[in-house]
């Protein structure tokens, strides 16, 4: 039995970073970055308005009320005319366009008087407008080569915005690892399919398949294999062509011979079994070329927490992350907890914002049988094995997703 | 100008719920549910073995170390047999496999010893088993009949394991609201293409594409369209076929009229125009037929959170949840704010977890031009009109994504 952290650190080592692909910008949402970006110009790339109003010297709006003569217009997308502005005088301006040379301030449009004298127009200024207010300046967002996004970032919305804004049209992103699903057991069965007391519904599959997603994976579903030589090998066969093959059951004493049997027959290296944690002490993992194989659980809970616990750093690692990118939370805990067992526990826990603090509520049962407690929970609280807690202790917990 | 409040609870009353429809459990994932599902079974079905070992009486073991016959055997997913057993008897039992009529504990195959003697096999304990040890009683992860998951659930990957579990293959799940996006502005060009200096990249369009997406709708891009009436006409015409037509720019009083404009004559009922909130003031919102219409602010940072703070809540609402879901975590301010403007303020923050508390640290540079305000932070701090905070004081801020 080896320690969380050791089989975190082995199976950080183990695993490989996939390949860097280009996408069109669009579907580079939720991807990974695989290159750092640079910008390739200045943004803005000019002085411009920030707001609709009109382009002025500040100076010139120190005697108050100033009457401006307004001389132009620069509309936004125009080119840079070389519209050069004269003393006391405006040019009508809207937001996102040049600042006309000389201008060093707008004034908005909300801020102005508006009067037409004999075919001319001018603008009448309430208040001292400061050198640089409503200006945005050249390069002050990012500067021309500079690194705007880092390789690792998840293109999240504000990613893809900023891409866009740098131009850029193919993003190169890492090619999602793809991560084969089996469940085994005699006694299970798919959703939809008719069964008999005895038997169970194939509910791994389908967590594993979410977690997959959400952790950036391809998924592909393999179906179930029986407890049987044959229909083992067929699907871990399948399985192996992926960059990572989830199994889920089959690696409890009563059942690990058979599976791992198999394994090894089809060329998997078995480089850890057992991992000091609760809930998912029997958690396989070996290699065979490019692929890493888990053994998982056959308990709901253990094996979805199995999977955020250790499948998550392969598939962070495979997409280039240094580790699972995670909300990590710190709130009061509200009930006493102790863990007497050799392992770490993963406490499933609800963290809840109050006014000043976070308030983290362990959930009441905790057994490993209990989907509930994945449902109705959306953090882990981790005990390290002898660790004790009292109400009212800070904790640090890990928000997971439902 | 109305409250960030009124414009939500508005835009909470317009929106109308989407329809239900059936997908098939993995097409399931990320979406919302539609009904609440009931449990249509007990599970555990039976009481069932936890572990690998053997089912026994309990009071057998109460003499250390007990010696019991092995009698039998069951495994999981076989049907469940009348074995019965005998007192000073014990069953070999696989994890999951129902309990033999009479049996009120399971010893785990690591804490016997497992003796032959003439031909028959026996079974030493060197400890007490306690009743109900290694058994998942019948019904105590759900009932028959018990709500297992509520409508408006996000389908989690926990939440399709507990589909999953309970056998549905079909999932009512809420149509996604499809929503149109188009940015305006003679000044914008698609990524990729060739652009002057007073010309720049349609960068919202892509950062409102991605805020769809993660909020659970179908975005789809319109393009660009242009400040004159016939080419906002032919566009908006085409937004208006979605449940949802976001309208980004041309809303600003500079350009107000025209965008407004073609909205009346296209059918547009304005409901309300500009929002106490900065950034994000000129919030257009308009109504016709099963179309809610936005008009969002230029600026990308505006666009942004004028997306996360009013449009969520028509896309929540249109799949049926009270609210957005967000974390929300209470941390400490690092830094002085103070809010003297006449609108909420929504800070962009990183909310950082220590050891015992969360620190938040307001970005430096809030310009709504400033790109990177949102790519570099985690969080949002709202400042009401006049609200002062200092530095050290708890305060509670919204997660939103990169």
């Amino acid at each position: 039995m080896i320690s969380v952290e050791k089989a975190q650190e082995i199976i950080r080592r183990k695993a490989r970073k996939q390949e860097a692909v280009r996408v069109i910008l669009k579907k580079a949402a939720g991807r990974t970055l695989a290159e750092d970006i640079r910008a390739p110009f200045n943004m803005p790339p000019f002085d411009r308005a920030a707001m609709d109003g009109y382009a002025l010297f500040a100076e010139d709006t120190k005697k108050s009320p100033a009457i401006l003569e307004v001389t132009g217009e620069v509309q936004a997308g125009t080119m840079l005319r070389k519209i050069k502005l004269k003393r006391y005088g405006a040019v009508s301006i809207m937001t996102g366009a040049p600042l006309p040379a000389g201008a060093d301030a707008v004034v908005m449009l909300e801020d102005v008087k508006e009067i037409i004298k004999s075919g001319k127009k001018f603008i009448k200024i309430f208040r001292e407008i400061k050198q640089g207010e409503n200006v945005s300046k050249r390069g002050e967002d990012f500067r021309r080569g500079q690194i705007i996004l880092r390789k690792g970032k998840i293109i999240g919305p504000s990613v893809l915005a900023m891409l866009a804004c740098a131009g850029i049209k193919h993003v190169p992103v890492i090619k999602k690892p793809s991560v084969g699903i089996l469940s085994t057991g005699d006694e299970l069965r798919n959703p939809g399919q008719k069964i008999t007391p005895s038997q169970i519904y194939d509910c791994n599959s389908y967590g594993l398949f979410g977690q997959v997603l959400e952790a950036g994976g391809e998924p592909c579903l393999l179906g179930i294999a029986r407890d049987n030589f044959v229909s083992l090998s067929n699907l871990i066969k399948r399985g192996l062509k992926h960059d990572i093959l989830l199994i889920s059951g089959g690696v409890s004493e009563g059942r690990y011979d058979l599976v791992v049997n198999v394994l090894k027959k089809l060329g998997v290296k078995p480089i850890f079994w057992k991992v000091a944690m609760k809930p998912g002490k029997p958690v396989f993992f070996g290699i065979r070329g490019k692929t890493l194989v888990f053994g998982l659980p056959g308990y709901p809970v253990s094996s979805y927490i199995s999977f955020e616990i250790l499948v998550r750093v392969a598939i962070a690692r495979a997409l280039g992350q240094s580790a699972p990118e995670r909300t990590i939370v710190a709130g009061v805990l509200m009930k006493d907890v102790k863990n007497t067992g050799d392992r770490s526990s993963f406490l499933r826990v609800n963290c809840v914002c109050g006014k000043d603090e976070n308030y983290v509520y362990p959930y009441e049962r905790q057994k490993s049988g209990i989907v509930s407690s994945i449902v109705d929970t959306n953090g882990l609280l981790c005990l390290k094995s002898g660790e004790e807690k009292k109400k009212g202790t800070p904790v640090v917990v890990e928000i997971i997703s439902k």
